[in-house]
């Protein structure tokens, strides 16, 4: 005991062993702030959120004992490294949807958020709660570019007061002292209104007086306690002192959490990918960038955005590979975009055969006259004849025989193509380089890539690279091709890759595809990863599209497009449903464009680009349809039949979706699907109409009838009509 | 174009605007580390673990491209706050299970555990892959205290060599060059191992002359090729490499995660709960620490090793409640033990009927005789009588009318108690002398409390005091009385509470109860959580027990504690098995200890005292029941069943569970359970020994018929024998 006794005498509490007691600095902030969503790794990356949307923010907000809590989201423009640049982008990422900032403010908030973005200020929007001590609030990024998140909490001591006095009077408890309690507070908001009428408005001066005009009433315990009760419990009293009561020891959730927003583009977008050098008109040389630009009406016309080309820059000739990936090489086999460089340049240069970059300058002109954005293929791997292998043999790795390492999957060979070495003593230069090379195609007025591969460069290059390019200007665009596993894919999406590649294609199965997209729009993947959909690749020719005929052509398409806003097909290899293979059991195309020049015949009658079409301009008129992370499945009762639906931010616009998995049966089931299981009062019997074919259907509540053919209805495209 | 251009002429590689570019310290860290387990809110808090028991790592781990990765885990104490006191505590908790240790060791390790403890070096252990790019590895805390873990990783060079040669030879590839590649590896080994002998002992001389030979015959061109092959895919030369092959771009997970290492009783005790006062062997008077005394050997006898007294301290007078929680007391009413303070003391006070401290002294030093522990009821609130009220007014909240508040759940009233204000503006003062209450009892032999209604105080305060105390002993065992909602509950076991009670009073179906067990063993809350399950309390007499008659009594006790390594029960009401409530509806005891002294029978013959003992005897006799985290479920093909079984770390001790959850009539069902299921390799069939009644039965594999019965036998407990 004679620890305890030698401390009796003190007056200053002291630590054990004699040491000084350390205190918090406030131990008095009861509040904790815990689960912020959208931190993603600690918020050691910026989580996804795109400029003019609603992005939501969650936390975990409660406190000791029964006191009523308070929580809101604080939110600023962040100076990121990203700034150094002022933005430049298109017109139209800059014209954000008015009316989610409508409804936003609306629901949340009075001041505009326009002022928020662009001071450094932090704006505060209120959280509500969920249940379970988790409340969400929402905030709307201005501008394209790097936002930071609080979350802040308080006990809310207003609030507190008013329930209990309620729960007394309605008990019959005496309440005097509680009148008493409540007149103070009232009292002590009417100061606080005072002061902030000297600093501001005139509003805030009336507030102050009618305050201390109601804590008067609830002091006067001459008046009859039956009106007491009355101001107190009343609405008027809680908005005020609620606007004005002092917080007292508020707990801030720290460091802030990153947000990085991305162009709208980089949520809702349709790709297509053609092969420049197979666009001549006819089937005696190879395709222009002229010729491209003659294709390009076609491609809007049938409803994409962006038109995205395989690599342009010279081939090499050694190791060059011939048709369907053939060792020897005919004389005239043009080889692959992907073996890159040659005497006649690099990654900065264009094959003479498509043209000058003067040419290349009036394609991307071209295409932004049509509304239309050129997306380059960035592959960051070089050919032995690429002018670096000479000028910077050092950024390849050198074998103990004195040639350079050529890549390699073991035991299979790839001579035609050398990996760079990211692990050389020269990694700056070698950076600077690469970086230069997306700088190069920005300079002539690129601002989507694809880059292709990114998961076998090094992440620090691209974390790296990524900040220097949104410097340069924050509206880049980057679709990771990443055909890897989940880990690697997201950690690309973490170091700012705008979208991914997914495993859409794999995924042949109606109960595969439901929990594949689950995981896709549910956090944390829904906060670091965009998907972009595509049926076909120059590399992925599915077994599905081999033997599933035109339906399966087409369910796969309405699924691509109308799961996830992001989507693209490989045309025209797509609308004219090639479908065979190098070999059975392979997913390489038979003659594919990869290793020679193509004719495509785009006015063949079979081609699916008329309701390509279809597709595309349901897309593009129905909100519902432009975002991925709103998808709600609904239960069907046949398992080859796969249900969904989409709502806009405003309820407005409803889109239900149907699609078979069978690509051989007739399929028949029952749909459970509710206007009400959806947010949506409505009147019932409704009617939904085809999107793809015009007809109109009436609906019932909870169970309706769908049956699906492959041969001549494999999908329904339902909108819910309000006329 | 102006931007690029202008950038030609350069040499430095630039930044866009011309800014200087930042690079990071080293760009060729090519491996990335995430969601590393257990770190708790980012590390903010330490995770917990056992001293002597192996602790789980987990992490992602991987690189860009195909190369092989490798990962460790390290280890060290840590210089905490907490450690500035030297540890005191029990021999017993000193006594680390060797057996866990030397599995740890030969499978993990060549180095004693204990040298990293005492040392603040950081030990290494690896880490092995379960596949999707995460990976585990586990390390032994030797001492009670804090400790730090960081994962580490980077590119196996070797590794991937060699796996690529395997399948390059497999394949007929020739391999030419990749053996020279292997030659200077094993070269660069040996210069490495050279180096190390220079410092160390003569074995790296040895190895790396070995090295150096195996790396001569590879480079050796003259040799046969198949002879440098071998020696190249050999086992040997895998092993010195990786001991020796020097590390590149280390990437490393920071900052360091914490970790704390509790007592071995944290995990593993059994509570008895008793009121002193109702300890007298006549009903004629009021009990005291001696008659408690002469209880001990009853205590001991039926198995339990931590005997919980509610509140000793002197009882407050003011608005004392009487029986049954009467508000007009009868005189002779001794009042509720948390009510406490009076003019005769507060908290560090002894309620002179019990004794004196002296009194107080003996019953510690009895009962450590004994093997108990005695474990105090920490209820941090006071009546009107309580010393603080007159000499700290500043304490507690003031009412408008000049009275102090008392506690209150609107509109409920509870005048005979005081909250203290954790808003105080002198809660400094305030912390610091409910930090004493614990020191002066921990200065009379106390390492083990109960905290009454930790989460209605500031658990800013909970932090800083759980770390006063660890300064003072690190071996203090803390368990959290907080029946309150999930996020509060966890946050206390965040903040250092080495136990809290539970809802498992409250999971009445087979279904519940293992939804609720599974939460509590899987992270994040198995990692900052341990449960201590109570089938009764002197607050909850729950409707089953009420109602469900000696079968509801045993089966919720087999419950407790074979599903918790922690658990207790309320007696001598439980194995009397008291269960009328005060009223129906409600789960307060008639006639509660609360309010009244009562005499118990304990040797009356229908209590449950020896049944009590039997599972007592079988969860000291069985390391499978002695931890919580290692239960699994069963398949019972009768819901109103619920099988799990345990095994213990070294797989030697296997005990199976099945308990009825119907009171009222006999159950049967097939239960699933395979040894393999476990990861026993096992004869068919095999016998199980019940350790309730001593019968032996053989099971076969996979579906086994059991029985069971309210009356007769409402749960199994079932020894997997060896013989």
């Amino acid at each position: 005991m004679a620890y305890y006794e030698e401390r009796q005498g003190r007056e200053e509490p002291r630590a054990p062993d004699d040491q000084a007691v350390s205190f918090p600095p406030e131990g008095r902030k009861r509040v904790v702030i815990e689960e912020v969503r959208p931190a993603v790794e600690c918020g050691s990356h910026p989580a996804k959120a795109i400029a003019g949307d609603p992005r939501t923010v969650e936390a975990r907000v409660f406190a000791d004992g029964h006191d009523r809590v308070r929580a809101v989201l604080c939110y600023r423009r962040a100076p990121a490294p990203y700034e150094r640049a002022s933005p430049g982008g298109h017109p139209k990422d800059r014209a954000f949807p008015e009316r989610a900032r409508r409804e936003h403010q609306s629901g949340n908030a009075a001041e505009s958020t326009a002022t928020a973005a662009l001071s450094q200020e932090w704006e505060e929007r209120p959280m509500k709660p969920l249940g379970n001590d988790y409340y969400r609030g929402t905030f709307i990024p201005d501008q394209v570019g790097r936002y930071e998140v609080k979350v802040r909490g308080w006990i809310d001591r207003f609030a507190t007061w008013q329930s209990g006095l309620g729960k007394k009077v309605d008990a019959g408890v005496d309440v005097t002292v509680e009148l008493l309690t409540g007149g103070n507070l009232a009292a002590e908001a009417a100061e606080a209104a005072e002061a902030a009428a000297t600093a501001r408005d005139g509003e805030a001066a009336e507030d102050a007086d009618r305050l201390a005009e109601l804590s008067r009433i609830m002091l006067d315990t001459s008046l009859p306690e039956p009106a007491r009760v009355d101001v107190a419990r009343s609405t008027e009293l809680e908005r005020l002192v609620e606007a004005y009561l002092p917080r007292r020891f508020v707990s801030e959730y720290a460091p802030a959490v990153p947000v990085w927003a991305d162009p709208p583009r980089a949520r809702f977008s349709a790709w297509y990918e053609m092969f420049p050098r197979s666009t001549a008109t006819d089937r005696l040389r190879h395709g222009t960038f002229h010729d491209t630009i003659e294709l390009l009406p076609y491609v809007r016309r049938i409803g994409f955005d962006v038109l995205y080309l395989p690599p342009i820059h010279p081939i090499g000739r050694t190791k060059r590979k011939g048709r369907n990936n053939a060792l020897i090489p005919a004389p005239d086999d043009p080889g692959s975009p992907w073996a890159i460089g040659s005497d006649e340049g690099g990654h900065t240069s264009v094959h003479p055969e498509l043209g000058t970059i003067e040419d290349f300058d009036a394609l991307v002109a071209a295409a932004r006259e049509e509304g239309l954005e050129i997306a380059l293929d960035i592959a960051f791997q070089c050919s032995p004849d690429h002018p670096w292998v000479k000028e910077h043999p050092e950024w390849f790795r050198a074998r103990p025989d004195g040639t350079i390492q050529f890549a390699e999957n073991p035991p299979k060979k790839y001579e035609d193509i050398y990996p760079l070495d990211f692990e050389t003593e020269h990694w700056r230069e070698l950076w600077s380089a690469l970086r230069d090379v997306f700088l190069f195609w920005m300079d002539h007025g690129v601002r989507t890539f694809r880059v292709d591969n990114p998961h076998t460069k090094a992440f620090s290059f691209w974390e790296w690279c990524v900040g220097e390019l949104r410097a340069r200007d924050p509206e880049v665009v980057l679709l990771a091709e990443a055909f890897t596993r989940p880990a690697v894919k997201y950690r690309l999406g973490k170091l700012g890759f705008s979208q991914g590649y997914t495993y859409f294609a794999w995924r042949p199965t109606a109960h595969e595809m439901r929990a594949y997209v689950e995981e896709l729009t549910t956090p944390p993947v829904v906060d670091i990863f965009r998907p972009n959909f595509w049926p076909n690749t120059p590399d992925i020719l599915h077994e599905i599209l081999q033997n599933g005929g035109r339906g399966a052509f087409i369910a796969r398409l309405v699924l691509a497009a109308t799961l996830s806003s992001n989507y693209g097909i490989y045309g025209p290899a797509f609308e004219l449903m090639e479908h065979a293979p190098r070999e059975p059991g392979s997913e390489e195309y038979l003659n594919s464009e990869k290793y020679e020049i193509r004719f495509w015949d785009r006015d063949a009658p079979y081609s699916l680009s008329r309701l390509i079409a279809t597709v595309n301009a349901a897309r593009n008129a129905h909100p519902a349809l432009q975002r991925t992370d709103n998808v709600r499945f609904h239960n069907v009762d046949n398992d080859a039949l796969l249900c969904y639906s989409k709502v806009s931010n405003d309820l407005q616009d409803v889109v239900l979706v149907v699609v078979t998995f069978d690509y051989r049966n007739e399929q028949m089931g029952w749909v459970e699907f509710s206007p009400a299981a959806v947010g949506l009062p409505h009147a019932l019997p409704f009617v939904v109409r085809d999107l793809l074919t015009g007809e109109d259907f009436e609906w019932g509540d909870y169970w309706n009838f769908v049956k699906l053919d492959p041969y001549d209805r494999p999908a329904h495209i339902l909108h819910l009509r309000r006329d």
